[in-house]
């Protein structure tokens, strides 16, 4: 029997599938390597006994591993999220309760074959960043013995870190799946909310959570995204996957835009090696083919200061409020701390922190508009376990700076490794944008981390259009583009591989550009890029014998643009000795 | 100089563009006879002078009537939404302040050459559905004196019943825009919220509020609405409009679903002649075409029950709460008695409430997905003043009852006229559905009160598909339909004119299908639904020779589906002889 260290979904994949291995024996030596590690780490609060393990192994010895795509895959779930039989603490033992159902996700992942090793230690009821605020103890770093883990997902990413599990859960209301994914050289996919069932998780704050998860890369984090974004009748909060937004997609990544925020909104809390550390990141994304946009982070930290300082307290409040008020003991002094104000906060107050939070959206999403994705550094400053002893509240706060405002504003985000600070503790960047960008921002991730130019992308919430006649700049129906806020990205021609016709009828008068082959000629083209979901609603618009289809261009590019159905060409008139639809209208009106 | 009777804005329009008459006339004309009803029916709370009016009158002098779509339009503005120059009440003396600038919807108006009469009468701080709690007097039916107008628009829709004005300003956040319509025989809209800018409103529930149109007909209402519906960077609850829903929209209705409450979800507070008037307007859409669905409105009235019992009077109290608290004399008791638990309320009953909501929200989602519009009872039962007066909280809610939840679930909402009571008063259904359907919402409206089956109807945030190949129900690629909550409609035959080709490639094996003209054969076809914004990423997924254009069906409609570039034909098999892709597969794996 082979010791398997390489746990990456693929490669564990080929061992099970080459015979390599077994589940049963691979998890018995990943059951003993936890509790050896668990002593020191502090990961797990419920590592499960073999005993526990026996049903889910038994269960794959009945199942054909090529039907299951993550058959024997073993995996941690964070101790706020549910494992039917196995009790759910959130950290704080007087709140515990036994679940006879487990997570969504949970269920999810089981039915594709995963195998629960055990739940992970957390900051108490998520309310925290550092994986210190726990009863069960401080979690420790998986490289560096004087930092913690990180948190609130304090225990799960060093399950992945460590070789324990191949991937791990965690939950993120204000940056619990990424700061910890930073400081133990993790990806961290904070997907857009309600892609990721939350039912059967314990609530930080209702209206922000993420469940997350931890991989070694964004691939294996696309692939976990791909399976588990389903809409679940059991969760309220749960929203439909565009399906621009999933595994299955393709498409080149020529350019992008990324926002890179001026000087002043950056803040490094006093850490000497963040700004290089930083600087060396813009340069690589720049290096893949990334155009650096200076933006201003303003309106976002003033998003992020709402978490703490207004209402959103009161959400953590109305999970932990009764248990605090019965019994204060059984909860932390430090969340006792943060949640100080929730209970005298008015409904008043809680719907002006929420009209401010609508009016920093407006400016954010404004700022996104123009931008693929916004790069900032993880965390504001890696702190010790000394620092965070001597102040919780401060060095927490110092780790949530780039982070806090992430939910509250709806953004996709992934926490992706960056090089290393000069102690060895793993430094990150984080890439966000807009809801529903998630496996774009993950392509992109996984070209960054392979430090390769992204071959294949996922494709975006923006979709590039080729125009060739009446939707040209200007002319009579580019309304029609620009009443769907769409943006004029290149004037360029088609392969030499079409005729252009005036077809009869009218007016508008139209163009059929059709592909002909060698008998062709080149077409001035123009390619607008436009939102993904008013696509949809032109193609009603375009009457026949037009349609959309795939277009070539002058450079072997194929995209999305306008076709022309064969029979339409009857009384059309054959016009490509000018080159384009404008150069031939030019020509009409000089006669006319 | 005429007399012009008709105001509606295409009659108008007639009448200015052949000379009939002048603004300065009309307004004049229309001047005079606001003062005669002003006394008795409590229209206005603000009538502009003559002096007021003239800057508009003079400005119009400068412009050309045909560049100009509301050209001397003469219309009303509930005295919530600011006019620059002309105080704001609120229907509140001790809240009044005097606007510098138009509220965003106004500004808009008088861009587009309209003139605004007055400042219309409301129940104070829009808090009401009866128009009779306000300090200017209680508004008076414009059908039967012993009626209110209807609130808290009250005055507004006065001045379009009474032929003071082609259409007036409203506002809706339970009903405000609605109620009022019922009870005076005009269309009220109250858009999805977001499409009108609420920018210079004073605020009810500002997560909830909606600027509405009064209207003789839903035509004239589409027709404002596209003009009004813009992103407004002075609203942060703007959102942008998909393009299906405008008003250059086309296509035909052919059959709809409307949702019908179960009886026991109807109520009609002992008014017996609701259920006939009821009943009479299902079997009037019945008529049209449509196709009466049972549904359970129990979520939606439980959603309503939050808006006044939850903490949402919180929301009002933000705005009114300090005047209440300095000079509590300055405010309505029957405000006061609303808002008595409002300063109390927590955040935590804050944040809970909207958990709730959610939850009912997705339950009421999954009721409408299946639907294209629900129908009920405008109001519960008409009020009379002297009901109004003996209980004044009782009676306002039960002209509530079918619109609490409208705004809480964000739907879109059209009060249409329909028929009248024994005693002459007008009564109402109001037509609702998922937000962004409003353009075709009021296309079945404008059907509705035509008595006619609607010839062009706007589009709908559901596309039609017509699949020919491997998209066909439990064939290769029929997920990519799926994934995107297609619903397969029908089976049936394209028109006579096509040719089918098995393409060289694949896999999939993919056929393309070719209109010939006469040449052609009936190919079997399935046409699918999808949510129009999921359309243009399955366009992105289709290679060429592939695409999407219009297709002929065998009853002579054209709807979009998979059309194939010629060049593609090479190396293609005629296989039309089989009559569909199905057929041919059948065939081939026979062979197989």
């Amino acid at each position: 029997m082979t010791d398997i260290n390489d746990l990456r979904l693929g490669a564990l994949r080929a061992a099970y599938l080459s015979g390599a291995i077994t589940p049963r024996a691979l998890i018995a030596q990943l059951h003993a390597r936890a509790q050896a590690l668990n002593t020191h780490n502090c990961i797990f609060i419920h590592l499960l006994s073999l005993e526990q393990l026996e049903p889910y192994l038994a269960a794959l010895e009945h199942q054909c591993p090529e039907a299951l795509p993550l058959y024997g895959v073993p995996f941690a779930i964070k101790d706020n999220i549910d494992l039917a039989g196995v009790p759910t603490t959130a950290a704080c033992p007087a709140f515990a309760y036994l679940p006879d159902r487990s997570a969504t996700v949970v269920e999810q992942l089981l039915a594709l074959g995963a195998v629960p090793l055990g739940k992970t230690n957390l900051d108490q009821f998520a309310t925290g960043l550092n994986g210190t605020r726990s009863p069960y103890g401080a979690s420790i770093n998986s490289v560096h013995p004087s930092y913690p883990s990180g948190g609130s997902s304090a225990g799960s990413p060093l399950t992945v870190a460590l070789g324990l599990c191949s991937f791990a859960l965690g939950t993120d209301t204000a940056g619990s799946g990424r700061v910890p994914a930073a400081l133990n050289n993790l990806v961290g996919l904070k997907a857009s909310k309600g892609l990721i069932s939350t039912a059967g998780v314990v609530p930080a704050c209702r209206t922000l959570d993420c469940v997350t998860t931890f991989t070694h890369s964004a691939e294996e984090a696309s692939q976990l995204l791909g399976w588990l974004a389903r809409l679940d009748p059991r969760d309220e909060y749960s929203r439909h996957n565009p399906a621009w937004n999933n595994a299955q997609a393709f498409g080149q990544v020529q350019r992008f835009r990324f926002g890179v925020p001026l000087s002043q909104g950056l803040e490094f809390f006093g850490c000497s090696e963040g700004p290089g550390l930083f600087g060396a990141a813009v340069a690589r994304l720049q290096a893949m083919g990334g155009e650096a946009v200076d933006i201003d982070l303003t309106p976002f930290l003033e998003a992020a200061r709402l978490l703490y300082d207004g209402p959103w307290v009161a959400e953590r409040y109305s999970v932990v409020g009764e248990l605090i008020e019965r019994q204060p003991s059984a909860v932390l002094p430090v969340i006792h701390q943060v949640l100080a104000n929730a209970p005298a906060t008015s409904a008043v107050a809680a719907f002006r922190a929420q009209y401010r939070l609508q009016h920093l959206k407006a400016e954010c999403d404004r700022i996104l508009a123009g931008l693929d994705c916004v790069v900032t550094p993880t965390l504001g400053r890696p702190v010790t376990l000394a620092e965070l002893n001597a102040e919780p509240i401060k060095a927490n706060a110092q780790l949530g700076y780039y982070t806090n405002f992430m939910n509250l504003l709806d953004y996709a985000a992934v926490a992706v490794p960056s090089g290393a600070m000069a102690n060895g503790l793993p430094w990150g960047i984080t890439l966000f944008g807009r809801c529903f960008t998630d496996q774009y921002l993950l392509s992109l991730a996984q070209a960054y981390s392979a430090q390769a130019l992204p071959a294949r992308a996922a494709r975006h919430d923006r979709t590039r259009l080729v125009v060739c006649g009446a939707h040209l700049d200007g002319l009579a129906l580019n309304w029609q583009l620009r009443q769907r806020n769409a943006v004029h990205l290149e004037t360029t021609l088609s392969a030499p591989a079409y005729r252009l016709y005036a077809l009869a009828g009218g007016p508008p008068q139209r163009p059929g550009m059709v592909r002909v082959g060698a008998a062709g000629v080149a077409i001035e083209v123009e390619v607008w890029e436009l939102p993904s979901q008013e696509l949809g609603s032109l193609l009603g618009e375009i009457p026949a014998p037009l349609g959309l289809g795939k277009v070539e261009l002058s450079d072997g590019r194929w995209e999305t643009g306008f076709i022309c159905d064969g029979w339409g060409l009857e009384g059309a008139e054959d016009i490509s000795r000018f080159g384009g639809w404008r150069a031939w209208l030019a020509r009409e009106s000089a006669l006319g």
